[in-house]
């Protein structure tokens, strides 16, 4: 993984802001750049430093994870011996920039705290963004991780169609969906899987219930593999049976259509928002009812729902290197519901699907 | 789940604080009174009344889970409606208190913002873990997710343990052992499988690696099972080919009489601070070298890791109806680790250990 690139990318972006030391307390922004994963830590760059603080539970893994050029230091070893103290005694300028996103406010208040208890001054800033702006656009090795989520999970669905018939429960079918990408090397499902039959497709973010499929059924399939942190992202609807009826089909194919105009209209340099515009527009103009009110899509990184979200309020353009969801649905309250989605990177040519899975009520593999 | 007990816990404790008005932004906080389990969610409670706002995704799905008494809103539908515009209107006095270990920096500015375009004049205090300490008392219904949770974490390890032989990759035991707990209706495990054999053994926080179990090897394994929410969390540190040496022996006796000496201590009204200082002091009486540096244990409920944690920080005693982990470990950079680890509910008559699998190197079942 790049993570020197990573830094230097940061560095960058940190003058050009105007902040010289930056504290981070995302844990995945800590991890995109230093490769820790421990579930404690704080980190501070500067110009020339930069210092990872976490707890003895993860002083060897520490030292295996991260690149030398990382000063890592183990708190709370001692009673009194707090994170916020070694990061103010850290401090080589005046001025520490929080991330205002990720900090709660108590965890603010404990380092303004430590500040007047070290009896030094410091300016504290706040910044929002800042990390995840530059995670929005993905490295090879990024994209390597992401593509090989997408062949699991394609490779899972697939071995999973069996299960999809009448009798089997939505939980048995998830699980078994979870299984198949655990054998191909998934670390975990990158969220909570949503397999949603009949009504509950209804509901678009439906967990796995005991319900029993049933001949007829749509089954909404949202679910993704992970790969070294690196989530896919895949949904699609398919009929129980293979036997759609004509108004199956007619909404299907009105939601599939648009998912296609929003997958078309990705492209460097496009304005975000129309690619929100043009998928949700089409579907509305297609005279389907429920059209979704979610967002069009979302990236996709080392967190699941990253920057960029597609909506009708987002700014800026797609960019090189972007892996972004494709995700249009209708939903029927009580009656069922259709989405479908693609998790695709931009590209010099577009874009390129990462999921590669048939698409239609019926797949044909 | 008794929920309007929960509600009138809730009021109870915010009437003796003096807050008039909380906003609640922690979402297990949000589920643990409401029964919401969606992923984006704010809720307001009053003396009167409880409003609780998400987006359209969960429109059903927030119908369907709440209780009657909660005044349901769906925020985010228009562009510009944002929920903190909902928040500001529905307040009913003039200061409202917020979670301020949950809610962001950013959040709180949102927030502010939105006070300050609605013209209208609002005192902004402070909480810190008003409901979590709530939490840390449980009711009849979670001591039987915790206790349900706890014996299918007891039978999957039960049926896992023919998998822990030489050659099978901590991966692939600790994926079955996973999905022996799935098979008996865990909706997840209830945090990521610690399954570290050998050297492995003596980080005390390893990831499954692809690294194949040995003849000799000690093993870690520190996982649970989730009932409707609820986690459960044992450690039981086994040696491959039941044929322990007498060190190993020694190491393992060690942790394990500390282990029963947390235990043993632990009864309502007894200082939190004494069981980790009872269970640590013991141990290193003992000579063992590499003696944990982490706390003794922790609350467990909606939240693997949850208050009370028990360090020698920790203030406060023992109360009945806590969920308690008691897990001292050794370890020994480069050699491996020993961890024993049960969850006990505080009963009237001391505790009752939810974790039922056997103690033991070389289990007897």
């Amino acid at each position: 993984m790049d993570r020197t690139g990573r830094l230097d990318r940061l560095r960058s972006r940190m003058t050009a802001d105007g902040v010289s030391q930056l504290l981070l307390s995302d844990l995945l922004n800590i991890r995109w750049l230093s490769g820790f994963t421990g579930s404690n830590a704080l980190m501070l760059v500067s110009a020339d430093r930069t210092v990872l603080i976490t707890d003895s539970r993860y002083e060897i893994q520490l030292a295996e994870q991260t690149p030398s050029w990382i000063a890592p230091v183990i708190s709370g070893s001692a009673d009194g011996d707090r994170a916020d103290d070694h990061i103010v005694g850290s401090l080589e300028g005046s001025t520490l920039t929080i991330e205002a996103d990720s900090m709660s406010v108590a965890a603010l208040e404990s380092l303004e705290s430590a500040i007047r208890d070290a009896g030094r001054p410091v300016d504290l800033a706040r910044s929002e963004g800042l990390v995840a702006d530059l995670r929005r656009i993905k490295d090879a090795g990024e994209i390597d991780r992401l593509r090989r989520a997408a062949r699991i999970a394609d490779a899972a669905l697939e071995a999973t169609l069996t299960w999809l018939r009448p009798g089997k429960t939505e939980r048995r079918v998830a699980r078994q969906l979870e299984w198949e990408m655990a054998e191909r090397g998934s670390e975990r499902p990158s969220f909570e899987t949503i397999l949603a039959s009949g009504p509950n497709g209804g509901m678009p973010h439906a967990r796995p219930s005991d319900r029993q499929l049933v001949e007829g059924d749509l089954v909404v399939i949202d679910f993704g593999a992970t790969v070294d942190g690196y989530g896919s992202d895949m949904t699609r609807t398919i009929v129980i049976g293979n036997q759609p009826t004509d108004v199956q089909r007619r909404w299907y194919d009105n939601v599939a259509a648009a998912q296609a105009v929003g997958v078309a209209a990705i492209q460097a340099g496009t304005a975000l928002r129309s690619i929100h515009r043009d998928t949700h527009g089409h579907l509305v103009a297609s005279g389907q009812n429920g059209v979704y009110q979610h967002g069009t899509g979302h990236g996709v990184g080392l967190f699941i729902h990253e920057r960029p979200i597609l909506s009708s309020r987002i700014e800026g353009d797609v960019e090189l290197g972007m892996a972004l969801t494709v995700e249009p649905g209708a939903y029927l309250a009580g009656v069922g519901g259709v989405r479908v989605e693609d998790l695709v990177v931009v590209t010099p040519d577009g874009c390129e699907a990462l999921s590669r899975f048939p698409k239609g009520l019926v797949p044909s593999l």
